[in-house]
């Protein structure tokens, strides 16, 4: 029987194709949500389309919940939500994912470097699995997706 | 009618005391509720009560897993929680617990700097207000208290 | 054993204070919660407290949110909402609180003049009583508070 | 993945149709849910079907009922519910659809003149996107549906 | 730790006193919660206090929702659900409670003869004990109120 | 979009024929489910495939709870319970399905003759229409499936 | 109407390949689930994947967690899970499951033999039916899925 | 703020009131909560107040469906289900308590000695401390009380 994931988090590297890949290569029965993941794209969204504002607090606001619109319905829907912690950027709205699908009772699969491990120990406790690599990941939905 | 609130996030500056003293002055009707605040006995009960650990992602773990116990048990019983971001630290569990919140349809009220409004403007889009100051927030808890 | 009533609607008439006079003068065991019914001080709050804004939308809608912190909390808590429909302004946060309730599964008594019927037919269709006065309110009120 | 929305609110106008058309030219993967939309016919489908009332205000409450089996049932499946608010007639029923849908979890965007920003203040504050046209809503679905 | 029970269903006999008694005599800590038992005063409320109806099924609708403000209200705070049938009278009501408390994951007790055990079986199917007497109910809450 | 619905009540009239006959004429995009219909298959279910059972209480419940696997899991997919009372026999489960629907928050048709209204006024008081010919229910559903 | 079903609890006998022709010989619209029933492998599964583990704790922990990923996604999509006990090993898991199900208010059908009835008392307690066959499981499957 | 526990499992040690003797030293503002743990109390209730049953399967039925009216109440009340598993006897019904906590979604401590870390990995994985004594039971209770 088939899984749906949402793949949350980083957007700067190529984790969320590596991770599609190795679905695809592995012909697995997984249906892949992602966010928006052009950075402009969803920094600008709110403005464009509903107008621009002067507080740079209101124009991020605006953005944030066209882009929820899309993120908590995706991760609602899903039955693993796997979340990639990088060391750039503070990555506030990945933990914030993490803390959603707690909430929601929808278990998730973290993915970081061991550097990371203290800060992120309240996610990583309350995740079914703490990867390091999308290889990892993949061998995760392997697993589970056997007959 | 009482309110339960429950203060996540910055642990090294005085704002969980000011909005109890705001409390106080105020004779408001609010039972506050908070983490283990104390650093070094947060990270280390695990290993103290529990035994241990050689790798220091299960000493985490271990940790990170009694605190839950306290953190998710006070943030489900609560009407509104209250999240402090700083500059310092990751403090991916504040966003973690602001998550949380929202998977379980809890208010919350954000407390950061202008500075932080980009990185943290998912989690501000999900709260009922953004403040700068523990007097805002006991502002706003004076007005939601009224007769 | 008691209950817990929410009163939404119409803030310019004496309906609350009647129905609480009511409820102490039969000395009924019900808890009555109210939004803030100060009219300018409920309009003001979000740029009195949070900070002024140029557009009067932001004005309005910081306003709406901490406002909402008191509603919902209420609304959530009660077991009974009773709301008041009157012929001046538009009332549509009278129908949005229906709506939420409705949405809850927290049962509803509605209070308007027979000319409102109409427009408010599907409101009314979703309630346990529509009644036109608060006597009638506080009669349903005695009734089920029998020991 | 396909999001299913539900368009409530002013019946009207051509915005419905302006929706639909600009899905359909996007080609975008969202199957769109309406309530019956012909005036008539929703409010006399309680006599005519169930029979004749004296009073109007069953007649209106047989029809209601009947009514909300679609749109209750409509509401509850969807992703997102839009709602279109204009200046003619009461539209409490509009605010009642935005009402459930928040107690359902169910996120809103609101369309509406900004004349109509005051009275739906509470009801914008609860929304995703606050828009004034079909093509911004048009532009929401086409951001939020890329793959 | 105390029990809230309801008790549902026959109303011409004397189990509901002699069940009250019976926790009396052995000091439970139990808050016994029942509906309107006068019959007259129960098919009346409607058109007492909300206005008289021509036509019958309305004012047993309009009585049956009142009393329903009640009646859900008491079912949804309960531990148990208490339910006598009689071979008087249809008490569809009592079917009716039973399936709400089944719907509402409640667990319950059924009080009946032994010849219903037949057209009953669906009910007693879902509940925890199937008794004949008042005395077995109060044993059944002495035993499990024991420290 | 497509409804489903579960048709409980009376076993011993065509009335679940003449509803999916309607259906088919009006090619209307409904699935409908039902309970087993044959009288003994659903009495002697469980002694037949558990084994004997000298108390009838046992056989009945064992049957009872085999039925339920059924019934419980077709009401709780559907959009819509239809349940039809007649004179005959107690039929308390019609009623106890009823209640389930109600506890579930799925809403539900009745259908039964005007001399039923007293003692079913606290499961029509729950419905969304009370009808008394199966016409009439494919008039509604005919209404609710309209593009 | 369809049904999903997951197979839980003993992995060493041969009682989930019967059912499954059971299904297959009936042409029943059944979708069955299992775990993954390779010993080794699923034991294995967290150190293989993640890492290995000096402790055995932290091994078991690891794969107990990856194995739940499936187990509790396929628990919580079934309309019924079928649970086998046997006299060899503790099966821990396998009742376990059976609360998993109970919390979650799915019904569960056990099977066992006679000699397991007091120990299993409170997991039978909470089942729709108690089984000592794979060709009992069948006849009920059968029965549910009449046309 | 306070916490209430329950304590499942084991019976025949003294292990209940150690944790309760260190809750009443520490003066730790924590109700306590337990089944029935006097055993042929627990395993005849169901003959000795419903009468009594040839076959023993209905015996142990009906006596384990009484113990659930106050397991299952407990479990649902408390704010962490504390479970203790032992090498005597097969403790079905505790692995059964820690799914039903599982299912519900409250947090658990379970307690166990190293030797049975292998067939309790699942029910492991899924706490949030896994202990061998009351004495670490207390030290976590106290850790979370703290002021």
């Amino acid at each position: 029987m088939s899984y749906t994931i949402y793949l949350s988090g980083e957007i700067h590297t190529s984790w969320r194709e590596q991770i599609k890949q190795g679905i695809l290569e592995n012909q697995l029965d997984i249906e892949v949500l992602s966010p928006i993941t052009d950075h402009d794209s969803s920094d600008n969204v709110g403005s464009e389309i509903l107008g621009a504002e002067q507080n740079n607090f209101w124009k991020d606001h605006k953005a944030a919940k066209i882009n929820a619109l899309r993120t908590n319905s995706y991760i609602s829907r899903s039955d693993i939500v796997i979340i990639k912690f990088g060391d750039k950027y503070k990555q506030w709205n990945a933990a914030f994912d993490a803390g959603i699908a707690a909430g929601l009772g929808i278990p998730t699969i973290i993915m970081h470097t061991p550097d990371l491990t203290h800060p992120l120990k309240e996610v990583d406790a309350a995740a079914q699995a703490v990867t390091e690599t999308p290889e990892q990941v993949i061998e995760i939905l392997k697993y589970i997706s056997q007959a």
